[in-house]
């Protein structure tokens, strides 16, 4: 994808730079420099090894978070604002981006965001680039179940917050916990114990409600797995060879009967 | 569908109105006031918005519920009563009737089942129609383990009353309650450290009844996703266009080879 | 099945009662006593209805156990001893039989088995048979699978009653606490907060023994099901009848062409 | 496997001893020993049986073991070094090992292992062989999802760290807390009453990290085993033997026709 992004009429240099940062030796560079930041990140999640490496590990996150600037910086230099067209490089630039963000005050979560880094190994290993892609292109055949599976979730929701709100806020005070709620119920974790059984205590029928809630839900997450299923099998089969070749050889032995046929009645008309 | 269910007799009113309901857009209309009634009808549940624009919201709710209202007035005026054979006409009368229905009182429950008229976004849109007809279309497939799974239900649920329902009223104190423990045991949620354990430190051979009910509970539940994705495989696989257009060549072979053979008759009869 | 189970030089009388028993008329009587049988089950679980209604449903369930015996007897003397080579006569001896044993004392538990009896729903309804035999087909093709998994349950039970047994009794105590233990975290029932999380309060490294378990249990698990999934495929396949076809009309070609060459040849040897 | 393994220029005995090793009542006779002392290591689980039936059960648990090792010693003797190729000898040497360390003091623990040796039932019966190997052969093509669950896992125990770390020590402490309670919610095993929710009462918007994470990973688990069985079906629908013969007998008549073209050619050439 790449290679074929820079543009025919760009100067040599350009040219020379885009492969320099494509070629093998400054991809494994940039791909070591990823682990070890990856170490260092869990590392500095330790307040203990802060305390005593931190005079270390610091720096050299910091240097690596330079390293990464400037490979994207030549990176832009090779192919220009068209590099933006590489949903890849889209990613490699927000999740280098993130880390630059000053991570104080009301941004402190984006701190965490920072390891987000390490998912550079996905987008540089063109193997496992192929594998995200893959799973990436699974989702859209779900499109419509999904929809209709959201579609469920926001009437199921307004209906328990009417039904159970008032009695459990915690659990279906508004919307957002009834949503929340009834994902737990989907997942089927703590479903009647943890949320069902307390319920039927203070309104009896609620497994009306709950039940068939259940009972929808799994279907459609069934369907959704099939989907998925029917896809990657249907990829996995892909057209068979022996069709097409089966086809020209028929063909072949209609020819040759014709020519036959042909020459036959040439004989015939002759004598 | 609906084109079709237009009497051909009916005089030209009634078909230029029935063409009018199904035009894209009236359709996009009741699309959008569908959407608007979502949203208002979710934020209807929150006390705090009622309190605060409950004067803007209720007024526009009724709105628009009397815009179904004399949509589906329309619909039957242009097709008569025989729209009621479209089952998706008879759910958009189900789920605009029940919010005509007065809900107070004992009818208090029914307030929440008028999110249900949301479901409309299902059928005015074809797409997602034909999304919910290919899940329904899935059922009859699994209708006997269906059939089997309700009796080994049944039957374990007496079973269940009979040995544990004088220790444990809650669970299993009558048919009903031990329905519901034994589809909770079904979904595999707290089985153990909910109800079986508990079970176990008075009656200790529980197990005995409990192991084998979740063994075959859920390879009754394995074989009927087995169903359903083997349905869904032959659906999608489809009858192979490749076979047909073979038969056809072949049969031309055949065709032209005894063609040749008569030939080949005739000329050893003339001379 | 039943049919060809009559000896061919059995007496007359032997043949028409045979032919009676199997008779549509017949058959319906059993299923209508079957389901009356289930529901007077179900309603004897509630000691209200008993107290209230047991001078009605008490005879009448003793009236239809009785039938159940009649008709078995009757089927023995249509058929001989040889009717217990079909399995389902066994299943049917057995299900009326348990409820002859007087029910009292230690064997107060059979009380419970009686409601079997109501699985005689299956054995008389040949589609429902079909769907059993079906289920059961499945097993033989999970045999090695399962014998991997019952090793892999005894070695890990025997290894976690060695190393929690002594601080765990009650999870781990022997063996069989063991198993069942097993089985529930393979089931993934509660096995981290209801289980390892104690565990590993007291012996840290205890995730190294569970997590593995859970990844080859579940694995294996995974493989079960698609053992059953590919064969349940296979099966739906079945042999294409197109393939046979072809092969007809592919051999009728060689035929017809031989046939040609063979005139051609006669013809250059006539002249 | 194995018989391929004995050196073609050994000497008269090896081959012998290496025959005789592999036939069928050695092979039985191990076979019952790993089952008996599979049935003595159950036993010894239990202190009350150690102190009754100790002074025969240790004594032959030794006995067994020591027939394990001239076993395994044999074994070498006939094939030499060369054995240590074949995997499941390897495996059998580990297992019979590890007995042999004494297991006191720090290496208490290695006595919970002896019971591994009963896995040597799985490499000794050549059909339960094929099922493992069948088993280990599904992992390759697991391989970059695998690789991509790694990287989920780590960059999400990092983030979890850092975001929840403080507030919840015991479940995201420190990197090996936070994997572990990610794996705990990938099995959904009380992820949100268990974990999410309290955490939620500190952080409310803790479901932003937990839900996406839940789908990520199950959406990932889903794929894997979609992998799996996708690898599995085309394993078991190989090549189809149909496809071969039809090519061959279309080939046939192709060359009959071309045989008789030319015959008839030479029919017009020679009056």
């Amino acid at each position: 994808m790449n290679e074929s992004m820079s543009h025919p009429t760009a100067p040599t240099w350009r040219l020379k730079l885009a492969e320099l940062m494509d070629s093998t030796p400054v991809q494994r560079i940039i791909t070591a420099l990823i682990l070890i930041n990856a170490a260092i990140l869990g590392l500095l999640t330790s307040a203990d090894i802060v305390r005593e490496w931190g005079w270390l590990l610091l720096p050299v996150d910091i240097f690596i978070l330079t390293a990464f600037v400037i490979e994207l910086a030549l990176r832009f230099a090779a192919r220009g604002i068209g590099l933006l067209r590489d949903p890849w490089a889209v990613f490699d630039c927000l999740v280098v981006g993130i880390a630059l963000v000053p991570a104080s005050g009301p941004f402190s979560v984006l701190r965490a965001l920072r390891v987000l880094r390490v998912l550079r190994l996905v987008s540089i290993n063109p193997s496992m680039r192929k594998v995200v892609q893959a799973l990436l292109a699974s989702l859209p055949g779900m499109g419509s179940i999904v929809m209709l599976m959201a579609l469920l979730f926001y009437v199921a929701a307004v209906m328990a917050t009417q039904l159970f709100g008032q009695s459990f806020p915690e659990w279906f005070g508004n919307i957002g916990a009834s949503l929340y709620t009834l994902f737990q119920i989907m997942t089927l974790e703590s479903w009647s114990m943890g949320i069902v059984r307390p319920v039927m205590e203070e309104q009896p029928l609620a497994w009306v409600f709950f039940v068939p809630y259940i009972l929808i839900a799994t279907f459609m997450m069934l369907n959704l797995f099939i989907a998925v299923i029917v896809n990657a099998m249907q990829d996995a089969q892909g057209p068979d060879p022996e069709v097409e070749a089966r086809a020209v050889r028929e063909q072949m032995i209609l020819d040759e009967l014709k020519a036959l046929r042909a020459e036959l009645a040439e004989m015939r008309r002759i004598p």
